[in-house]
Protein backbone atom coordinates (compact mmCIF):
# COMPACT_ATOMS: atom_id res chain seq x y z
CA UNK A 1 0.00 0.00 0.00
CA UNK A 2 2.76 2.25 0.69
CA UNK A 3 4.12 1.88 -2.57
CA UNK A 4 0.75 1.69 -4.73
CA UNK A 5 -0.88 5.00 -2.70
CA UNK A 6 2.21 7.89 -3.84
CA UNK A 7 2.18 6.06 -7.34
CA UNK A 8 -2.35 6.62 -8.19
CA UNK A 9 -1.87 9.66 -7.25
CA UNK A 10 0.75 11.01 -9.20
CA UNK A 11 -0.51 9.35 -12.05
CA UNK A 12 -4.28 11.29 -10.98
CA UNK A 13 -1.83 14.62 -10.80
CA UNK A 14 -0.35 13.93 -14.03
CA UNK A 15 -3.28 12.99 -15.66
CA UNK A 16 -5.28 16.06 -14.71
CA UNK A 17 -2.56 18.02 -15.76
CA UNK A 18 -2.37 16.65 -19.50
CA UNK A 19 -6.35 17.08 -19.96
CA UNK A 20 -6.44 20.74 -18.32
CA UNK A 21 -3.82 21.44 -20.81
CA UNK A 22 -5.85 19.67 -23.73
CA UNK A 23 -9.64 20.77 -22.83
CA UNK A 24 -8.80 23.19 -19.46
CA UNK A 25 -10.02 22.90 -16.18
CA UNK A 26 -13.57 22.30 -16.84
CA UNK A 27 -13.20 20.57 -19.96
CA UNK A 28 -11.60 17.94 -17.82
CA UNK A 29 -14.34 15.53 -16.15
CA UNK A 30 -13.23 13.60 -13.13
CA UNK A 31 -14.19 10.70 -14.94
CA UNK A 32 -11.71 11.25 -18.47
CA UNK A 33 -9.17 11.87 -15.61
CA UNK A 34 -9.65 8.74 -14.13
CA UNK A 35 -9.54 6.72 -17.07
CA UNK A 36 -6.70 8.48 -18.60
CA UNK A 37 -4.73 7.78 -15.15
CA UNK A 38 -5.98 4.04 -14.85
CA UNK A 39 -6.21 4.91 -11.23
CA UNK A 40 -9.11 3.06 -9.04
CA UNK A 41 -11.72 5.82 -8.43
CA UNK A 42 -11.32 4.99 -3.94
CA UNK A 43 -8.07 6.67 -4.64
CA UNK A 44 -9.53 10.06 -5.87
CA UNK A 45 -11.00 10.47 -2.86
CA UNK A 46 -8.29 9.13 -0.85
CA UNK A 47 -5.65 11.17 -1.96
CA UNK A 48 -8.15 14.17 -3.13
CA UNK A 49 -11.17 14.67 -0.38
CA UNK A 50 -12.77 17.47 -1.90
CA UNK A 51 -12.80 15.83 -5.10
CA UNK A 52 -11.84 17.91 -8.42
CA UNK A 53 -10.54 21.46 -6.78
CA UNK A 54 -7.85 19.62 -4.63
CA UNK A 55 -6.74 17.30 -7.77
CA UNK A 56 -7.05 20.54 -9.79
CA UNK A 57 -4.48 22.85 -7.08
CA UNK A 58 -2.38 19.66 -6.67
CA UNK A 59 -2.19 19.41 -10.82
CA UNK A 60 -2.02 23.23 -11.37
CA UNK A 61 1.28 22.87 -8.68
CA UNK A 62 2.47 19.93 -10.44
CA UNK A 63 2.30 22.14 -14.07
CA UNK A 64 3.95 25.09 -11.85
CA UNK A 65 7.10 23.06 -10.46
CA UNK A 66 7.13 21.96 -14.24
CA UNK A 67 7.36 25.33 -15.73
CA UNK A 68 9.67 26.31 -13.23
CA UNK A 69 12.41 24.00 -13.71
CA UNK A 70 11.78 25.19 -17.15
CA UNK A 71 12.77 28.73 -16.34
CA UNK A 72 15.75 27.48 -14.66
CA UNK A 73 17.43 25.54 -17.02
CA UNK A 74 16.93 27.90 -19.30
CA UNK A 75 18.82 30.57 -17.17
CA UNK A 76 20.85 28.51 -15.64
CA UNK A 77 24.20 28.43 -18.16
CA UNK A 78 22.84 31.60 -20.15
CA UNK A 79 25.60 34.21 -20.72
CA UNK A 80 23.15 36.96 -20.12
CA UNK A 81 19.41 37.19 -19.66
CA UNK A 82 18.24 38.35 -22.90
CA UNK A 83 20.12 35.17 -24.17
CA UNK A 84 18.50 33.02 -20.78
CA UNK A 85 14.92 34.87 -21.87
CA UNK A 86 15.30 33.69 -25.85
CA UNK A 87 15.83 29.92 -24.68
CA UNK A 88 12.87 30.14 -22.45
CA UNK A 89 10.76 30.90 -25.35
CA UNK A 90 12.42 28.30 -27.48
CA UNK A 91 12.08 25.23 -25.06
CA UNK A 92 7.84 26.65 -24.23
CA UNK A 93 7.89 26.75 -28.35
CA UNK A 94 9.25 23.30 -28.75
CA UNK A 95 6.76 21.65 -25.71
CA UNK A 96 3.77 23.24 -27.69
CA UNK A 97 5.27 21.82 -31.24
CA UNK A 98 5.15 18.35 -29.31
CA UNK A 99 1.72 18.74 -28.16
CA UNK A 100 0.55 18.85 -31.81
CA UNK A 101 0.90 22.65 -31.79
CA UNK A 102 -2.59 22.35 -29.37
CA UNK A 103 -2.18 22.73 -25.73
CA UNK A 104 -2.67 25.03 -23.05
CA UNK A 105 -1.32 26.50 -20.11
CA UNK A 106 -2.52 23.87 -17.30
CA UNK A 107 -2.16 26.34 -14.57
CA UNK A 108 -3.95 29.44 -16.12
CA UNK A 109 -7.10 27.19 -17.42
CA UNK A 110 -7.58 26.58 -13.39
CA UNK A 111 -8.79 30.41 -13.58
CA UNK A 112 -12.39 29.26 -14.68
CA UNK A 113 -13.05 27.60 -11.63
CA UNK A 114 -14.37 30.85 -10.43
CA UNK A 115 -15.34 30.46 -6.87
CA UNK A 116 -13.14 31.80 -4.00
CA UNK A 117 -13.88 29.04 -1.36
CA UNK A 118 -11.74 26.27 -3.00
CA UNK A 119 -8.59 28.71 -3.11
CA UNK A 120 -8.06 27.72 -6.44
CA UNK A 121 -7.48 31.59 -7.85
CA UNK A 122 -5.08 32.46 -5.26
CA UNK A 123 -3.04 29.00 -6.26
CA UNK A 124 -2.48 30.42 -9.74
CA UNK A 125 -1.40 33.43 -8.94
CA UNK A 126 1.23 31.78 -6.47
CA UNK A 127 2.85 29.66 -8.94
CA UNK A 128 2.58 32.96 -11.56
CA UNK A 129 4.07 34.78 -8.74
CA UNK A 130 6.80 32.26 -8.29
CA UNK A 131 8.09 32.22 -11.87
CA UNK A 132 8.25 35.79 -12.21
CA UNK A 133 10.14 35.81 -9.09
CA UNK A 134 12.37 33.07 -10.09
CA UNK A 135 13.07 34.70 -13.75
CA UNK A 136 13.73 37.85 -12.04
CA UNK A 137 16.21 36.50 -9.84
CA UNK A 138 17.96 34.86 -12.47
CA UNK A 139 17.84 38.43 -14.02
CA UNK A 140 19.53 40.12 -11.21
CA UNK A 141 22.06 37.36 -11.47
CA UNK A 142 22.99 37.78 -14.62
CA UNK A 143 23.29 41.41 -14.63
CA UNK A 144 20.03 43.44 -14.90
CA UNK A 145 19.93 45.85 -12.50
CA UNK A 146 17.87 45.62 -9.17
CA UNK A 147 15.01 48.18 -10.17
CA UNK A 148 14.42 46.58 -13.83
CA UNK A 149 14.76 42.70 -13.17
CA UNK A 150 10.97 42.57 -11.55
CA UNK A 151 9.56 44.66 -14.75
CA UNK A 152 11.40 42.18 -17.33
CA UNK A 153 10.11 38.93 -15.91
CA UNK A 154 6.58 40.04 -15.49
CA UNK A 155 6.32 41.25 -18.67
CA UNK A 156 8.34 37.95 -20.44
CA UNK A 157 5.55 35.68 -18.49
CA UNK A 158 3.13 37.90 -19.55
CA UNK A 159 3.88 37.50 -22.66
CA UNK A 160 4.58 33.87 -22.92
CA UNK A 161 0.95 33.88 -21.82
CA UNK A 162 -0.58 36.17 -24.60
CA UNK A 163 1.79 34.21 -27.61
CA UNK A 164 0.44 30.77 -26.20
CA UNK A 165 -2.82 31.67 -26.71
CA UNK A 166 -1.95 33.50 -30.37
CA UNK A 167 -0.42 30.42 -30.59
CA UNK A 168 -3.17 27.76 -29.78
CA UNK A 169 -5.45 30.13 -32.30
CA UNK A 170 -2.76 29.53 -34.99
CA UNK A 171 -1.63 26.18 -34.43
CA UNK A 172 1.50 27.73 -34.59
CA UNK A 173 4.92 28.17 -32.53
CA UNK A 174 6.08 30.95 -34.14
CA UNK A 175 4.51 33.76 -31.81
CA UNK A 176 6.38 32.09 -28.86
CA UNK A 177 9.83 32.04 -30.35
CA UNK A 178 9.48 35.78 -31.01
CA UNK A 179 8.68 37.03 -28.39
CA UNK A 180 12.36 37.96 -27.39
CA UNK A 181 12.78 40.86 -30.72
CA UNK A 182 9.12 42.10 -29.60
CA UNK A 183 10.17 43.15 -26.01
CA UNK A 184 12.43 46.08 -24.59
CA UNK A 185 15.92 45.29 -24.06
CA UNK A 186 16.70 45.25 -20.10
CA UNK B 1 -42.60 35.37 -34.35
CA UNK B 2 -40.35 37.30 -36.69
CA UNK B 3 -39.73 39.71 -34.06
CA UNK B 4 -39.18 37.44 -31.11
CA UNK B 5 -36.81 34.99 -32.99
CA UNK B 6 -33.96 37.10 -33.54
CA UNK B 7 -34.24 37.90 -29.67
CA UNK B 8 -34.30 34.56 -28.25
CA UNK B 9 -30.98 34.42 -30.43
CA UNK B 10 -29.51 37.56 -29.28
CA UNK B 11 -30.12 36.50 -25.97
CA UNK B 12 -28.45 33.24 -26.05
CA UNK B 13 -25.60 34.65 -27.67
CA UNK B 14 -25.00 36.96 -25.13
CA UNK B 15 -25.66 34.70 -22.22
CA UNK B 16 -23.43 32.64 -23.51
CA UNK B 17 -20.31 35.43 -23.68
CA UNK B 18 -21.28 36.20 -20.33
CA UNK B 19 -21.12 32.34 -19.11
CA UNK B 20 -17.79 32.19 -21.41
CA UNK B 21 -16.17 34.90 -19.39
CA UNK B 22 -17.05 33.85 -16.19
CA UNK B 23 -16.26 30.27 -16.36
CA UNK B 24 -14.74 29.08 -20.17
CA UNK B 25 -16.70 27.45 -22.72
CA UNK B 26 -16.65 24.33 -21.12
CA UNK B 27 -17.75 26.03 -17.66
CA UNK B 28 -20.77 27.02 -18.76
CA UNK B 29 -23.52 24.36 -19.75
CA UNK B 30 -26.08 23.94 -22.15
CA UNK B 31 -28.76 24.23 -19.59
CA UNK B 32 -26.81 27.18 -17.67
CA UNK B 33 -27.01 29.24 -20.92
CA UNK B 34 -30.73 28.47 -21.36
CA UNK B 35 -31.62 29.46 -17.55
CA UNK B 36 -28.92 33.14 -17.94
CA UNK B 37 -30.56 33.31 -21.22
CA UNK B 38 -34.01 33.23 -19.87
CA UNK B 39 -34.69 31.73 -23.39
CA UNK B 40 -36.96 28.72 -24.37
CA UNK B 41 -34.81 25.26 -25.18
CA UNK B 42 -36.83 25.13 -28.61
CA UNK B 43 -34.92 28.02 -29.79
CA UNK B 44 -31.58 26.78 -29.11
CA UNK B 45 -31.72 23.89 -31.69
CA UNK B 46 -34.07 26.43 -34.10
CA UNK B 47 -31.13 28.80 -33.96
CA UNK B 48 -28.09 26.60 -33.60
CA UNK B 49 -28.68 23.34 -35.28
CA UNK B 50 -25.63 22.05 -33.91
CA UNK B 51 -26.09 22.83 -30.10
CA UNK B 52 -23.17 24.20 -28.18
CA UNK B 53 -20.58 24.64 -30.77
CA UNK B 54 -22.60 26.81 -32.97
CA UNK B 55 -23.72 28.87 -30.06
CA UNK B 56 -19.90 29.07 -29.55
CA UNK B 57 -19.31 30.10 -32.27
CA UNK B 58 -21.83 33.21 -32.36
CA UNK B 59 -21.10 34.15 -29.40
CA UNK B 60 -17.22 34.37 -29.42
CA UNK B 61 -17.99 36.29 -32.78
CA UNK B 62 -20.36 38.56 -30.93
CA UNK B 63 -17.50 39.09 -28.13
CA UNK B 64 -15.07 39.50 -30.99
CA UNK B 65 -16.94 42.34 -33.07
CA UNK B 66 -17.22 44.35 -29.28
CA UNK B 67 -13.31 44.08 -28.97
CA UNK B 68 -13.12 45.29 -32.28
CA UNK B 69 -15.68 48.29 -31.59
CA UNK B 70 -13.72 49.08 -28.26
CA UNK B 71 -10.25 48.49 -30.60
CA UNK B 72 -11.82 51.27 -32.81
CA UNK B 73 -13.47 53.40 -30.56
CA UNK B 74 -9.55 53.78 -28.33
CA UNK B 75 -7.92 54.93 -31.64
CA UNK B 76 -10.81 56.52 -33.61
CA UNK B 77 -9.53 60.27 -31.89
CA UNK B 78 -6.25 59.13 -30.88
CA UNK B 79 -3.20 61.99 -32.09
CA UNK B 80 -0.78 58.99 -32.00
CA UNK B 81 -0.67 55.15 -32.09
CA UNK B 82 0.92 55.26 -28.23
CA UNK B 83 -2.01 57.32 -26.67
CA UNK B 84 -4.49 54.77 -28.75
CA UNK B 85 -3.02 51.30 -26.86
CA UNK B 86 -2.78 53.23 -24.00
CA UNK B 87 -6.46 54.05 -24.02
CA UNK B 88 -7.16 50.53 -24.89
CA UNK B 89 -5.63 48.83 -22.61
CA UNK B 90 -7.31 51.41 -20.45
CA UNK B 91 -10.78 50.50 -21.63
CA UNK B 92 -9.99 47.14 -21.15
CA UNK B 93 -9.07 47.35 -17.49
CA UNK B 94 -12.29 49.53 -16.38
CA UNK B 95 -14.21 46.57 -18.51
CA UNK B 96 -12.16 43.74 -16.39
CA UNK B 97 -12.81 46.10 -13.02
CA UNK B 98 -16.60 46.19 -13.27
CA UNK B 99 -16.77 42.48 -13.85
CA UNK B 100 -15.54 42.46 -10.41
CA UNK B 101 -11.99 41.80 -11.55
CA UNK B 102 -12.64 38.48 -12.66
CA UNK B 103 -14.31 37.90 -16.19
CA UNK B 104 -11.90 36.06 -18.80
CA UNK B 105 -11.42 36.55 -22.45
CA UNK B 106 -14.80 34.76 -24.39
CA UNK B 107 -12.99 34.30 -27.08
CA UNK B 108 -9.60 32.81 -26.00
CA UNK B 109 -11.99 30.49 -24.15
CA UNK B 110 -13.41 28.61 -26.87
CA UNK B 111 -9.90 27.24 -27.98
CA UNK B 112 -10.68 24.78 -25.21
CA UNK B 113 -12.79 22.74 -27.39
CA UNK B 114 -10.05 21.15 -28.80
CA UNK B 115 -12.12 19.57 -31.80
CA UNK B 116 -11.30 20.44 -35.30
CA UNK B 117 -14.19 19.33 -36.92
CA UNK B 118 -16.18 22.33 -35.50
CA UNK B 119 -14.03 25.25 -36.71
CA UNK B 120 -14.00 26.78 -33.29
CA UNK B 121 -10.05 27.06 -33.61
CA UNK B 122 -10.03 28.69 -36.54
CA UNK B 123 -13.16 30.64 -35.80
CA UNK B 124 -10.59 32.06 -33.23
CA UNK B 125 -8.32 32.46 -35.33
CA UNK B 126 -9.45 34.73 -37.64
CA UNK B 127 -11.38 36.94 -34.80
CA UNK B 128 -7.74 37.29 -33.12
CA UNK B 129 -6.32 38.19 -36.57
CA UNK B 130 -9.24 40.51 -36.83
CA UNK B 131 -8.07 42.48 -33.81
CA UNK B 132 -4.86 42.55 -35.07
CA UNK B 133 -5.63 44.17 -38.81
CA UNK B 134 -7.78 46.60 -37.33
CA UNK B 135 -5.20 47.52 -34.85
CA UNK B 136 -2.15 47.49 -37.35
CA UNK B 137 -4.53 49.49 -39.90
CA UNK B 138 -5.12 52.33 -37.10
CA UNK B 139 -1.12 52.21 -36.21
CA UNK B 140 -0.52 53.20 -40.13
CA UNK B 141 -3.09 55.60 -40.29
CA UNK B 142 -1.31 57.06 -37.13
CA UNK B 143 1.83 57.00 -38.64
CA UNK B 144 3.38 54.45 -37.85
CA UNK B 145 5.96 52.89 -40.77
CA UNK B 146 3.91 49.87 -42.58
CA UNK B 147 6.36 47.52 -42.02
CA UNK B 148 6.22 47.67 -38.24
CA UNK B 149 2.56 48.24 -37.96
CA UNK B 150 1.82 44.97 -38.17
CA UNK B 151 4.35 43.50 -35.65
CA UNK B 152 3.60 46.45 -33.15
CA UNK B 153 -0.64 45.36 -33.47
CA UNK B 154 0.48 41.59 -32.68
CA UNK B 155 2.73 42.22 -29.80
CA UNK B 156 0.04 44.86 -28.43
CA UNK B 157 -2.99 41.94 -28.53
CA UNK B 158 -0.53 39.30 -27.64
CA UNK B 159 0.36 41.45 -24.26
CA UNK B 160 -3.27 42.39 -23.63
CA UNK B 161 -4.42 38.42 -23.57
CA UNK B 162 -0.91 37.68 -21.11
CA UNK B 163 -1.94 40.51 -18.69
CA UNK B 164 -5.44 39.70 -18.61
CA UNK B 165 -4.67 36.29 -17.10
CA UNK B 166 -2.53 37.75 -14.90
CA UNK B 167 -5.08 39.94 -14.35
CA UNK B 168 -7.36 37.75 -13.11
CA UNK B 169 -4.77 35.62 -11.13
CA UNK B 170 -4.13 39.08 -9.02
CA UNK B 171 -7.57 40.17 -9.23
CA UNK B 172 -6.21 43.29 -10.33
CA UNK B 173 -6.41 45.35 -13.14
CA UNK B 174 -3.15 47.23 -12.55
CA UNK B 175 -1.11 45.04 -15.31
CA UNK B 176 -3.83 45.72 -18.00
CA UNK B 177 -2.87 49.28 -17.59
CA UNK B 178 0.93 48.76 -17.53
CA UNK B 179 0.80 47.05 -20.89
CA UNK B 180 2.25 50.41 -22.70
CA UNK B 181 5.23 51.37 -20.90
CA UNK B 182 6.48 47.82 -21.05
CA UNK B 183 6.32 47.52 -25.11
CA UNK B 184 8.87 48.99 -27.16
CA UNK B 185 7.95 52.44 -28.84
CA UNK B 186 7.15 52.28 -32.41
Amino acid sequence: MNEAAPSSRDRLIAAAARLFRQRGYHGAGIADILAESGAPRSSLYHHFPNGKADLGRAAAEWAGAGMLRIIDDSFANAPDYATGAATLCHKLAKFFDISDHRDGCPVSSVLYEDTEETGLRQAVDTIFEGWIAATAAHARRLGVPAEKAGEAAETLLMAIQGAWILARARRSSDVLRSIPGRLPEV
